[in-house]
């Protein structure tokens, strides 16, 4: 199941140089065509956050983060559009930058520049184009160096890219706004574990939202109407994963708060998508596969957090990366997994 | 001399699947040989701690841990049943299962949770499960990983995990029973560097040990016995790798206690072990290059508790994997250590 | 443009083993003849921390070194003369040896150790030859990982053995010497931001010093002379990822007594001279792309010091070799920035 191929309906233009650039009936036909294609472009990069080539959700996706924000809505658009369009100034192949995958990592990118260093500040929003031009090159990259195993480069170069930049910025005064320092040595779980149903229902749509730093639960909720859009089993493998992340957390007691903000649950919807139906084949045996890694990238979380509190950094989607590089690493020699020994790859 | 491949007397019947199976003398006996053919499987991966395919030395690795105090025992063989029987029902290759690498990462990492989180609480024996399924899949996405530069993957699944877990495990209050903090600063060495004879020759003892956790002499012991079982040659470069790392240890300068506790040998030990007779073929050459090895992961001991000491992390075999990647990936490079242009290879 | 294979006018005798070796005119001239050819591979490899097989850069590097201290140029010599003979000794190919590639890493290491632990001590100096051997077996096993990638180690064998050596360092009474800690959360930048044109200009020059880790204005213009020797637009390629290191730390707010020490001008300088004319062809669209490489590296720089603080780090030039292998497996995938799809690749 290559992501990469599965175009949707509003791509009647084909890829980039296709039949919508040689038509020949005037410039501004032309241009149009050539823009509503960019957008098309746009829309599905912010899909593929969720690694859905579909540019309705991407819609859906963009009306979440105004929902949160007017301007978490204008990060995230120009975001996904600065680094589409870098990758197609450098040339990178059209197939990738038509699917959207080119757009994924920079939306997530200017995002994050915009939660953790005020999106209101100029010195932020210049530093979100840099930033979505450089992790273009990070996503080249990283498509190439994992490209040796057959693996994806998921949410990598964002994941890197962000924390370099939130444990830099300190070091910058026209950066850091606040001037206090985030570095702190990790404390051991306080605060009571008995969750309550309305902090359960608030913490499992926050979950969605949390992939992309939203604590809301109503964003939650739109970002749960897009993946509905992309189909009925793909929301449904979310939502499994996100109730598998919320339930282990549980079991393994951690704080209610951070049950309920959603925290808990944003890392192990992305494992269950990539694990059930994006880089494997959807299949029982790989949902419980899927499952099992949603557990463990739920568990890894707070190491990362603590790994990172030192530096003052965020955990970001690592759990996510780490657990489905490993998981897809595995399943390889994993013969009863996917099937007649068929080799799991992908390309997104 | 590929350890994947060296059976030992025990393994009569064959990989799983073999001859064992297929006999039709009743299902009783079948099954009795399926559990004495299982059985071996485990004891080997006791014994692949130290690369060695060898039941009867795994089976004195078992006594060892038992004489340490019988839970750790416990979660040592059970912790190798889970992990081989995780890999047979994966499919894993019938080859690693029986040669026990499938075992051993799972057999330290139930080790570690009895240690670090307390082996008497059932969620730490629960979680030492879920560990053990885990690391099976960690064990199969390190193997394919650096198999590309046919490196072998060694304890890196059981470092991963076992970083990770710790590390988490003060953020979850179901797991981490005492409340209190872990995290620090690390601090330059204090207190005296003058080593008595006595403490030396526990130190040494205490190095085996240390492999498993265990700081008792007389454990380190019998793990020696065992070591010894396999093969003199092998007992003899564990007990130079041992000495070089002592040696080098006193020679920077480490405190006394550190080198009586035997936490400068077993790293020293391990190295020693893989770079001569194991992954390298066993010469002079191969035996001062291994030595250098055995000195360096000394050397590079303290730097990895540092690393983790703000996160609360534990330096596990960190240092033993790093320097023991980097020697044998190396190692291809020079002609005159191997001899006449032979790449090192291994299938651990 | 490989590196490995541009050879100088100081190599009259080719590779160790070549025509000078076999003349049959009595030992002691063979022995001269063998000695200079030595030095000569010694002074490349001064010269290759800059990436240039040249031996008279390489002498004035150390005539810069030498400036700075007697001791460091006689440790920043002996390392590289360590590192090659420990190469030839374990019969590293020899073009690799001729060209330099096996003594800037143990140059590096030997002034590291001189400048953090103490040039006096007899500790430092026994441990600098120690960690010279060492290097290079990391430089074999570096070369050997990236090389799946087609990639150059550049100092990545020498930032991981610095980093690995003063981390444990306090850990060792007999390394230590202060017996002080220099471990410490990050603190946010303080200070002025506001650069004075002296301080600029001091600050420009010893971005080149501090290749070496060296402050002094000085010794970077002798440096600079150095990479003028090698050629002017070698030397113009470096002064631009100089002075954009300057400007990105200004633009971004860096302390004005940290652009005036040079530490954010080093790692641009090298990653401009690696992307721009060694590692990839210098162009203008290779230029724009090191230019923009030298400002991410030099966004880096915090994050790396940051990262380390804790354990008491340092960033050595780890900026400089994550930015550029980044930007270097990334170029793969940019047909515009290269021209016709040539793959770039290099041998350093």
């Amino acid at each position: 199941m290559a992501v990469g191929h599965a175009m949707d309906a509003l791509d009647a233009g084909g890829p980039a140089g296709g039949p919508g650039d040689s038509a020949g009936s005037g410039g501004r036909a032309a241009g149009a065509s050539r823009a509503r294609l960019f957008a098309a472009q746009v829309l599905r990069g912010q899909a593929q956050v969720t690694f859905l080539p579909n540019a309705a959700t991407g819609a859906l996706f963009a009306v979440a983060l105004f929902a949160a924000g007017w301007e978490y809505g204008v990060y995230g658009l120009a975001g996904t559009a600065v680094g589409t369009a870098t990758a197609r100034l450098l040339g990178v192949d059209g197939d990738r930058v038509a699917a959207g995958l080119e757009g994924f990592n920079a939306c997530l990118t200017a995002l994050c520049f915009a939660v953790f260093l005020g999106a209101a500040h100029l010195s932020t929003a210049l530093l979100a184009v840099a930033g979505c031009v450089v992790v273009t090159v990070v996503t080249a990259a990283a498509v190439r160096l994992l490209g040796v195993w057959g693996l994806p480069s998921l949410t990598l170069p964002y994941c890197l890219l962000a924390t370099a930049v939130t444990i830099a910025a300190p070091g910058f005064g026209r950066l850091w706004h606040t001037g206090q320092g985030v570095a702190a040595l990790p404390l051991p779980a306080s605060g009571t574990t008995a969750v309550e149903p309305a902090g359960l229902a608030r913490g499992f749509l926050a979950g969605f939202a949390q992939i992309f730093f939203m604590p809301q639960w109503y964003v939650g909720a739109l970002l749960l109407l897009g993946l509905l859009v992309a189909g009925p089993r793909t929301a449904a493998v979310a939502c499994l994963g996100n109730a598998v992340g919320v339930a282990t957390a549980w079991a393994l007691g951690a704080p209610a708060a951070r049950i309920a903000d959603g925290t808990m649950g944003y890392n192990a919807v992305l494992v269950a998508l990539a694990l059930c139906g994006v880089f494997l084949p959807a299949r029982a045996a790989t949902l419980a596969y899927a499952l099992v890694g949603a557990a463990a990238a739920t568990a890894l979380g707070p190491a990362v957090s603590a790994l990172f509190a030192p530096s003052g950094g965020h955990a970001f989607t690592w759990p996510f990366v780490l657990t489905t590089v490993v998981f897809l690493a595995g399943a390889k020699s994993f013969p009863r997994l996917t099937g007649s020994g068929t080799e799991a790859g992908a390309g997104h």
